[in-house]
């Protein structure tokens, strides 16, 4: 998909879509205005007048409490009027459906979309369709991208660990439906890490994962073995139900997080998960509660992530606009 | 019902429950104010401060997205605080259940009410209790009337149409059953427009069709030479269950507004849609497609049509009302 | 439960978790504070920026429509961000999760967590998790506290009949089971009232309502004798499936609240009733709509009141706060 001409509009933010077909210098400016947003959601009145009398509407097709939260909450402190629907999947089914969605949205003046949906490509349609002037957020798309995540995933690492360039990065889980893990790989790639690992059970891992710039690992103690950041994908419990796995407990005995297997890792490691996580199956509880653990900083900086992707579009850093709303 | 009584307060709007009852002067003020709002809508800060510390009440009894979020849309854009109920039909079905609803959100200072319900004479009947001070606005009572509907039309038609003394208006589908059909005609009729067409199977229309002023067509093509405006209903799919129609292909071959039936239509004729429209069965998709359509400019004026008369209501127009919020 | 150490930080209100633990100072400041935003609620602008750029999380366990209403209604008077959540029961039926969902929202900067809940100590859990400069609100927790309304309750007594140390009140029907009785005798007792009466049949008594307090009696008519306030609990139907009550019909005969039996009241006697009642079952009709009937103010109260409780936790007080947002 060619979505860097779809996203990017002289340079510039225009649509966010895709880790994939951006660079680092956008990266890294996404990050860099998040950080300016970090004392807005500190400070005693958590506002800015960034999207004061435009309107976002939130579409999620796919049920979410994390991420539509994270999204009303980072529009409500810029100020936005917001439009949250609960798209009913089945009245959308077809692909003119959605676009006839699309278009009566748009006439109603939004200019930001944020679009969860279960076929991937979604937001890709949607942007390829909107008016000059409307933004599409892709808050998840299928099994192809979950950009936001991978940024608010790339603010953690940067905040705790610096330097990516000397980082060695694992990420463990059912890479092969992922589109978190997707995202993560492109942004992980653009900010130069030093070492990618993906782990995961053969029936979990890519065919072609080597592909992607990362190294592939069967075994999660080797591939955990001295690395810096330590990302769990959660596990869809229906993969249980078909052929891909034999069981949660068998899942846990051989690629589940515990404290054992996590001293593996550099002593100084964190450890990472884009939630919710099943506690006993992907991670033990003690490690998800544990010093190592920053899962709940991974939700704040989530905010601030988005609150950096939103004003960007609208053509605002988060250092201009320190003012009260 | 002697609406008119209750919905004006000294020749001002005091709630909108149906056009009939109303006259011409009120209904052209209305589109007035509402095109002076056309400019707070497609401003950068979509925003006036008229119900700013006031609360509106948006009670959908009736699913609905299209009509609540232009509501919602409305009320944020005129800065009311909103309180959105999606009422259980099955908790209020009893008529002292639907006036406790009422008299607690009342009790709550709720200023203004949005009402949707299956039952004909449900807004009225809202208005009929209500405190001095308090507002109704219908957004649609059963078969009755939804005449903030029939006021986009309105306003659409103008816009494209200009005079209505010189139009010939079509209205195809099933008038027997449509809120909207009836309080278009109450419009048409009011704005005095030339000539209005009701074209429908027989099982669709109303037995005392002409007593409502319009002229009756049961055949589609002869109904629709030379009009200027196509206004086409949408077609409940529970109507094909019963005995009124023999199936949607059958509907669609006798009643769908294909590119070559609109031809016998005025050259520059345009055609419209409440939404949603079911394509392939009422109107063919080249059709809602294509340069004659104005279905989702229909769209925009109605966040405009209502916020005119929530403004209205309040005792401000449009055009005093262009300070930013 | 050692809630006033939790409740109470130097004396002031931190959270609002249940009447026991408080104190009658605290209780009058709240009913006094409450009393300064009715002018708030009254006025043409209903709104103060008293929780302006602040975040509050409403966590509604179980189905609500009035408390939950009541409270939005207050957060956007106070100007506040507000996040409103339906959580799914099934998806925190552990405790534990019931704490990650807390972490998760606590990450995203709430400031103010009203949480309804079907356990009883739920709100405590919270208040005992959550971080310095979070509070949390109890908006009914299972079978234990809902202190937000038996505060709207004693602000309509007060209001009506001003001196609680002359007044006797009768609290009539399920005290086994009501978490309203149970903060409304801990808050009548507080405020010193003269005589306090609970009226139930044996199987909704507790074993031990002397020890709370109370006068019991298991006579409706015998216990009404001269009382100023009446205030029936609404009769869950759940407990008609059980062993404890023979039928609607039943119970009506012997507890329902008729005009007959309100006159062994005093003749200016209120009723009151917490909502939503079943007429017919613990209410005749004649007695809700009737002119001692005080429910529906009870409703705008609890605005007030709830207002008066969030703005004395964030430090403010309504008589300070009278400047429009």
């Amino acid at each position: 998909m060619a979505s860097a001409d779809l996203q990017l509009d002289h340079g510039k933010l225009r649509h966010f879509l895709s880790i994939e077909g951006l660079n680092r210098a956008l990266l890294t400016e996404i990050l860099d205005t998040a950080e300016s947003f970090m004392s807005v959601t500190d400070r005693t009145i958590k506002k800015v007048p960034i999207l004061r009398g435009k309107t976002v509407a939130n579409l999620f097709f796919e049920a979410s409490t994390r991420t539509r939260s994270t999204f009303e909450l980072a529009e409500q402190r810029l100020s936005a009027d917001i439009l949250s629907l609960n798209v009913d999947f089945s009245a959308t089914a077809k692909g003119e459906s959605l676009l006839d969605t699309l278009r009566n949205l748009e006439a109603m003046q939004i200019d930001m979309f944020v679009i969860r949906h279960q076929d991937s490509g979604s937001a890709h349609f949607f942007a390829q369709h909107v008016r000059p002037g409307v933004s599409v957020l892709n808050a998840g798309d299928g099994q192809h991208e979950h950009p936001t995540q991978a940024m608010l995933d790339m603010y953690t690492i940067r905040h705790y660990k610096q330097d990516f360039a000397r980082l060695k990065v694992a990420i463990v889980g059912d890479i092969l439906h992922s589109r978190v893990a997707r995202s993560q790989i492109h942004a992980l790639n653009l900010l130069g890490t030093a070492e990618i690992r993906v782990i995961a059970p053969r029936t979990l891992m890519p065919v072609d994962a080597e592909t992607l710039g990362v190294q592939v690992f069967e075994d999660l103690e080797r591939g955990l073995d001295d690395v810096d950041v330590v990302i769990m994908l959660r596990l869809q419990k229906e993969r249980m139900r078909g052929a891909l796995l034999p069981s949660e407990k068998e899942y846990f005995r051989k690629y589940g997080l515990s404290q054992e297997r996590l001293r593996r890792a550099h002593p100084e490691a964190i450890v990472m998960h884009p939630g919710p996580a099943n506690r006993g199956v992907e991670i033990e509880s003690s490690v998800m509660d544990g010093s190592q653990s920053v899962i709940l900083q991974q939700v704040s900086f989530g905010i601030s992530v988005r609150m950096a992707v939103m004003s960007m579009i609208v053509g605002q850093s988060g250092l201009q606009a320190g003012g009260d709303a």
